[in-house]
């Protein structure tokens, strides 16, 4: 038998990735041939993060076998990385006892995201056999809406008075046992416990010893509200450049800390359910579901998109008789529809992107509205004269021609305008953009597309 | 005169910007009003990203006004914060000497972002006017490519020799003029300045001054090598929560460090492209572009678009005499079509964003591409009884409805192969899938629908 090993030497040292498609065929030929304690040797070097990357990257029954041969061994770390949906279906392999004792070695926040979405009765039981201590932060946590700073934040955190001296803070943290793990900053905090300033670690270290807290500490403070959202916590690191950041209560006391590592995970879901919805998927994604349930999660939004498609083609048959009649027009309407449909999406992802960002507010929304009208007219007429030519020469009707011509820039406009209107108009009526936008555009520009095409057709030639 | 700060109290404390509409138009009133002392007094409070997006959002002859009012005592800081396209033109208005005069005071790279884009004459300009250290340094930034780990790096960094003790590290960095501004991590070098461990400052600080830093030094390194793309180096940082890292050259010598505030800029300018590239827009963006460049951007992707529509118009003019003897095949032919580009765009969105995150890859792919046929194979099922019970109703014709109903399972599974397949091959042929995949996608979808409904129409009505 040849050494699993062999086949991976193939690819270049470059690869930034550690599990490589050749590491997971390797691991997934051990499980299926060779036994467990092959697959156990190939992944044993793995970080806890490449380790959740390879069980997301094999097939459920042989993450089942992986997980089972490591048993024990497995780091906690590793659950806490796992994509939620692969989490959930890893953890009905796990006996709840075992994700109990994972849950206790983890961070809150980490603890909290491996347990949220299970059954009641399991996360009950597992929640009863938890530590006291650690159960009581991790139900504190739950408490905390989906998606906001209580569920991102940890317990643990370094906060000293202000009269300490660095001297003081530093005895105290070699002599202190119940620390974070990594901490960047120290919470300078007033006898109520409310945050009055930071010591960043650099800065502390720098300063000699019988120098007073309050002498060196920042007094600007970005700090979080426990319910604030989680997109706008990543905002404010985004803005801030912060590598962590107080939480407080609105008592304005501090609960806990929220470190950039967990808002760098934030910033990639946020982007990535833009990302999707835009796509017309679910904001979470479903590559890691299974086929069925994937159906699921995008058959409404194509049950959306039949009946405006259904709109449009009810437009076409207003006009039934004049296709009747050229039977050109139906072969050219759908290009008019396409330029538009094209031509808005790219004014529509701007806005939606900028909205996002925060860059389109209502302070520039009409200067910018102005602006994509004019490209999309400049652009109209570009294709007007483009579609005219093409469409003159291939039916030998210039005034074929003239009537494309006049639908594309009609539509064009539309679809300038309609591209910045519709996120403006969802985002002011509290609706995220990215999520429908696509389908209410692409309706637009089908509908007067087509309505001017035909229109203009019935009108000039008949 | 009123206070132009009375308007400001309208919106709630919660807002996390501190930049709002409200704020940006009470600058713009008093820049156009009341004169640039009020306005300097509106924006003074600001932290420089904040101004920075004072700036972007303030039209382009109010900016200049402000940015003349600041005079000297705009930040440098701001300078690096503002999007690149507002940037080169503040940059227009500012004297190449007090240019030279902010890159000095800024870090590497933040000076390299703020000179990388001038003329080759102003740039020569700037940097000659610079002291000759920092001169060096940018000019060496300069030297690496656009997207590099080089150009992302700080040239300042803590790096210490593994026999001293923890107590000789802290009176070296009390003593010491030469620290970056931030730093997170010492790095422990050999004789030949090559990293081979790390310290964390929370864990320096937890140490007994005795104890040498080799003793508590981590030798799991995550390097970063000088010539890495961006998006690698986001990789690494997201995958291993890293605060910072070490950069390093061919040889292995420490170069640089790279933190964490850059990297999430980079996380967010690299999902922006994929989304800007996704909805037919060049990568960067043209949100802060006047009209006339925007147009210029976009106007090609609408060309490939007009050759491709006029693609699957001529497999429409293939059946030209079917259309004009069954109208009604004119009037429900956009709606297969369309089925199929939605349908295929949910694929697509899945599969690229799945390949930008490393979760696709040679090892899943077949399995990937075999889920999405299920998938595309179960939608077109249900669409097919919904369209053929509509087409059918409509035009009081069940076999129309069955010549639809076909036509969509055609579609939808071809559309779901087809959403996996173009991104992956783009993929492998070394093209960013975001950018040309949609339009492929759609240019299938068209064509197979148009031509699956029209040629069964043939076959089984005529």
């Amino acid at each position: 038998m040849s050494d699993p090993l062999d086949s991976l030497d193939t690819d270049g040292a470059a690869d930034p990735m550690a599990v490589t498609p050749e590491l997971v065929r390797a691991v997934t030929d051990a499980l299926d041939e060779s036994g467990p304690d092959d697959a156990l040797m190939l992944v044993a070097h793995l970080h806890a993060a490449d380790l959740a990357d390879m069980l997301e990257a094999l097939r459920p029954d042989d993450r089942h076998d992986l997980i089972a041969a490591l048993g024990s061994s497995l780091d906690p770390e590793v659950l806490a990385d796992l994509d939620e949906h692969v989490r959930d279906r890893v953890l009905e392999d796990i006996d709840p006892s075992a994700i109990a004792a994972a849950a206790a070695e983890l961070d809150t926040d980490d603890a909290t995201y491996l347990i949220e979405d299970l059954g009641a009765v399991a996360q009950r039981q597992v929640l009863e056999a938890m530590p006291a201590a650690d159960r009581a932060l991790v139900e504190a946590a739950l408490a905390y809406p989906d998606n906001s700073a209580g569920r991102l934040m940890q317990r643990d955190y370094v906060a000293v008075p202000s009269y300490w001296t660095v001297g003081q803070v530093i005895d105290w943290l070699r002599d202190s046992d119940d620390l974070p793990d990594e901490f960047y900053e120290i919470f300078v905090v007033d006898p109520r416990h409310r945050p009055i300033g930071t010591v960043p670690l650099y800065r502390a270290m720098r300063t000699r010893r019988p120098v007073a807290v309050e002498d060196i500490m920042q007094i600007e403070l970005h700090l979080i509200a426990v319910e604030m959202d989680q997109e706008d916590v990543a905002y404010q690191f985004d803005q801030y450049d912060l590598a962590s950041a107080a939480v407080v209560g609105s008592d304005g006391r501090l609960l806990g800390q929220i470190t950039v590592d967990d808002v760098v995970d934030v910033m990639r879901e946020e982007a990535e359910e833009d990302i999707h919805r835009l796509g017309g998927i679910t904001a979470e994604g479903d590559f890691h579901l299974p086929p069925l349930q994937t159906v699921r999660r995008r058959w409404v939004w194509l049950l959306v998109n039949l009946i405006t498609a259904v709109i449009a083609s009810a437009t076409i048959a207003v006009f039934a008789d004049t296709i009747e009649q050229i039977v050109a027009l139906a072969i050219l309407m759908p290009i008019v529809a396409s330029m538009g449909g094209n031509a808005g999406t790219q004014t529509l992802t701007v806005a939606v992107r900028a909205l996002a960002t925060r860059e389109l507010t209502a302070a520039n929304a009409a200067r910018i509205l102005w602006k994509e009208c004019i490209v999309g007219g400049t652009n109209g007429l570009i294709f007007a004269v483009l579609a005219a030519f093409v469409a003159s020469l291939w039916f030998a009707s210039p005034i074929i021609g003239l009537v494309i011509g006049l639908a594309m820039i009609i539509n064009l406009l539309v679809a300038g305008a309609a591209g910045m209107l519709i996120p403006l108009g969802l985002s002011r009526a509290g609706v995220d953009p990215a999520i429908s936008a696509g389908i209410l555009l692409t309706t637009v520009t089908d509908v007067v597309g087509f309505f001017a095409f035909l229109g203009l057709a019935k009108l000039i030639i008949l």
